[in-house]
């Protein structure tokens, strides 16, 4: 049987990578093999792309590029990584996905969404991911995090508004796929985003 | 006065780079500033790009994959490069363009001429060139002159049909546009061929 597609998605500092490792471990004391994975990313290729996406160039980048460079990531990815292990059954877990570019590229940035959709039936025509947990919390809060962590990418460049727009994007993403998408609360501590998510999990797996 | 945009076109060892340097050296002797370019590539990010895609990955690399790389690297090259230099009254000769992805990644490897057109109205939505010479050739004679030279990248690999298909697709893109395309047969020696190239030159211009 088919492995479970399972994303999470959500702003900066949201805690998409803390409750992507627990998730892995939760499934995986369920008997799951579990690929944990990442966007952009993945794949020695993917994780190349990724490298040139998110260095600051002297020549800038255009949302266009970055676009097209999210979405040839995403191309290697799911075609050497995500798709052969949900075909064997196993379960892959992904830290950001689609909906990222959706919210990053696309109301961050202004891309169009007819652009947007063009790709994704490019490069997913038949994948969507089984669910998604949508990590929601003020943009402030999340930056916050981020900073403390340290680390730092080019995105970590752009302002307030760009936050503000990416969340709102996730959100609505998430209203428009009830059947796919969860909206967590990410504001609580760690454990307690676990649990609401384990919630989800019990019911919906 | 915006610049002149000129392209070269054709299989692996058609000359392309060859009659591009002749190009530009002829439009100089007669006053004209000119950049002369290649793709993919021609920016430092463009360059990037163009090491990934040509490189062998153990992991492969799907049609789609590669199609997304040579379009983010032309977004870098015409938003960074091309764009401003003609904006500038300079003239741009470009070593392979956008007529390139419609022969390799659609007609050699069968990706749909509707993505093709979608990425095409992304990355381009205004800029054409205003002259494009599609060096031609049998396949075996450009094949010998390319190893002839050394050098070998992943499209090498591919075998004869997949060579003879992307030959007819540019023939089949230069009668639709014959305003922009110009046909130059290539096998004769490399100043025959330029003389041709000089008359459509002359004539044009
Ligand atoms: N619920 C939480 N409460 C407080 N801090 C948290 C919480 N979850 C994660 N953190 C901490 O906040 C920082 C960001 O978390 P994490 O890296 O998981 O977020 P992220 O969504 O993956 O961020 P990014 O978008 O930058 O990759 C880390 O230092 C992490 O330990
Ligand atoms: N008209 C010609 N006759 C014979 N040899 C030529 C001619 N034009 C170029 N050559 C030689 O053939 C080889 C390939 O030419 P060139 O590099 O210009 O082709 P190209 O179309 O740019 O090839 P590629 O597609 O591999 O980049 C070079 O060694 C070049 O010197
Ligand atoms: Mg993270
Ligand atoms: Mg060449």
């Amino acid at each position: 049987m088919r492995g479970r597609f399972i994303t999470l998605e959500g702003g900066e500092g949201s805690g998409k990578s803390t409750q992507a490792r627990r998730i892995a471990d939760w499934l995986r004391a369920r008997g799951r093999i579990v690929v944990l994975t990442r966007e952009p990313g993945g794949t020695p290729l993917a994780e190349a792309i990724r490298t040139l996406a998110l260095q600051r160039w002297d020549e800038g980048m255009t949302p266009t590029t970055e676009l097209l460079l999210m979405f040839a990531a995403r191309s290697a990815h799911v075609h050497a990584l995500i798709e052969p292990h949900l075909a064997a059954g196993h379960d892959v877990v992904c830290d950001r996905f689609v909906d990222s570019s959706y919210a990053y590229q696309g109301a961050g940035k202004g891309v169009d969404v007819r652009h947007l959709a063009a790709l994704e039936a490019l490069v997913l025509p038949k994948l969507k991911p089984d669910l998604t947990f949508v990590l929601d919390l003020p943009v402030e809060q999340g930056l916050r995090r981020a900073h403390a962590r340290g680390q730092n990418n080019r995105f970590e460049d752009e302002a307030r508004p760009f936050f503000e727009r990416v969340r709102e994007a996730f959100l609505a993403r998430a209203a428009d796929e009830p059947q796919r998408c969860v909206v967590i609360d990410a504001r609580a501590d760690a454990d307690t985003v676990f649990d609401a998510i384990v919630a989800v999990l019990e019911q919906r797996l």
